[in-house]
């Protein structure tokens, strides 16, 4: 049985999720190179070292029955040492195929899932042949380590292409086709060691200057592509054998749901679920990692969940009768995620 | 604005207090004797002391912009030294009531609340006066301490006056007239420093052993009667210039309601807000003495909560698809607490 559970990182999914874990009454312990990080005020303990520091890294994983992440940048090395003490879910491959957009991509192709046309950039000539293929409006994309719109920069014109690299400073990278699409939706599911897949509905995705600004569910979509995403989330997560909450970021074209990107971990498009949910994405992805019955997904009533960026979290008069979510944050720098909101509304069909 | 307030007490209440409190961005720290309470897996710090260690009492007083408690019997001289630093709220008038029987049954008669007849019994001929005026069955219970059915005895003939009076040993006590009710229900309900009252929907208890089993909501009481019990908790609400959330059990009996007692905390009867209002007993005892706006109380689903007592809480099976609330304590003695459970449904009229 699982008494406690580390979580390498400790932002505010940490913090959400050592909250969720202490509802069933598993302890966390957080690993996490800043000080004073948002999980550390809702666990029972804080590491606080850099991923470097094999003595740490082992003696957190030592401390803890099972290992999970709240982002997937975690360096390798690192997550070697770890898993040589304790179990790490969701495991490895889901890392591999999710740290690198090349390898999620061929991946997705090879479940017969839709994405956006694609070319790994090394060189600025590969990029201007890349363009001459997929033709603009496209994204020059690092393949690694972007999140939030950073690391990645709009080509309107074949012209941009020398601008464009030079921005990702000579990292990886990929050109994608960028999609004209009728809605940007996610899905949020959750797999456990036995098989049983579990999804949230799809919310409805609006951004704001490459970071999500709103999540609205039900997300105005046809019941049959409701019932394609699901199916799509959980072909995903039974190809990769995964344990775990995932989320699924897809385009509403006219052919059809293209997946955008996929996230092994629990995402920012599911707060919603927080509060138009018995069981949220936080409780549900302690619950798959560690072996208990999963919640069945439902809503209770539909939502809006609203970003606060910055100094948006001193203003919180407007969200009178709304679940706010503060991080604990000490400060607001511009654009830094503080906290949410959400909305909710008597359930709709 | 406060950002840390501290707990007095570190039970299951201080946990979800402690949670609630992390939601809006406030820190939490603990005081509690014992070791390891189930508030520390979730509080930013946590002082282990006794309530007679002033130095202590003093340290954690000054490590928070205000205090709180979990539970009403705090020692009064620990109350000072607290106080002396950091404002408390609720505010001590409200412990002075609640912490003594015969004091809160005059303060609510005194407020047009009735209440069981009652009489004051110190001695055994008093007790035997008392059981002449009263009748049986009565209920023995002793003026301060008593929770969960302790500290009380049934008297259900005059001859059994002497073994009751031995049992409280001596202990200050009051007899009570046994009511014959129709339902157990209690409201929760919260005022902040403005005045602004809030209520949850009344919720019906189901008691076992003298411990709470179920809370279910709505109450099978009429519309009317839900006004009145409204109004009642805001009366006491008022007259004590109350700060925070309290508990009012109440009797429904064919006069009307009659209060069986008032709590000046969270109460376990309030623990289905959780999962079926957006803001929830907790939170709203948060926002209360923090000075936030509260919330409007509304409940989104119909609610059922179980109490987990001892072993019960080591099999989950039965509650798929329920809200499990573990309460993290080690030890699975009988009879103890160890989770509720809440299960939501749609909302009913």
């Amino acid at each position: 049985m699982i008494k406690t559970i580390g979580i390498l990182g400790g932002g505010q999914l940490g913090r959400m999720l050592s909250m969720a874990a202490a509802r069933l009454g598993i302890r966390v312990h957080i690993y996490e190179p800043l000080p004073d990080p948002p999980a550390g005020d809702v666990a029972a303990r804080v590491f606080t070292a850099s991923y470097e520091d094999a003595d740490a890294l082992r003696a957190f994983a030592h401390s803890v029955d099972l290992v999970t992440f709240e982002f997937e940048n975690i360096p390798a090395e690192a997550l070697d040492i770890v898993e040589a003490i304790t179990p790490v879910l969701p495991r490895r491959n889901a890392l591999t195929v999710s740290q690198d957009r090349i390898t999620e991509k061929r991946f997705l192709q090879e479940q017969a899932i839709t994405v956006a046309p694609f070319v790994e950039v090394d060189t600025l000539p590969q990029l201007v042949a890349a363009l001459a293929t997929i033709g603009t409006p496209a994204i020059l994309k690092t393949r690694r380590f972007g999140y939030d719109g950073k690391g990645q920069v709009k080509i309107t014109d074949a012209a941009q292409a020398e601008e464009a690299f030079a921005a990702l400073a000579g990292a990886p990278a990929v050109l994608e086709q960028m999609i004209t699409f009728e809605r940007e939706i996610s899905i949020i599911a959750a797999r456990n060691a036995s098989g049983e897949v579990s999804c949230f509905d799809p919310g409805e995705n609006v951004h704001k200057d490459g970071v999500l600004h709103t999540t609205t569910v039900p997300a105005a979509i046809s019941h049959a592509l409701q019932t394609d995403a699901v199916l799509l989330a959980a072909r995903i997560l039974n190809a990769l054998d995964y344990v775990g909450v995932m989320g699924v970021e897809l385009f509403v074209t006219s052919n059809g749901l293209m997946v955008n990107e996929i996230a092994p971990r629990v995402h920012n498009s599911g707060h919603w679920t927080q509060d138009a949910c018995l069981i949220d994405q936080f409780e549900q992805h302690i619950r798959a990692i560690a072996g208990w019955p999963l919640g069945d997904g439902q809503r209770h009533s539909d939502a809006e969940m609203v970003n606060l960026l910055g100094d948006e979290a001193n203003h919180l008069e407007q969200w009178q009768n709304c679940a706010i979510h503060m991080y604990g944050k000490a400060e607001a720098k511009p654009g830094r995620k503080m906290a949410h909101i959400n909305k909710i509304s008597p359930k709709s069909a």
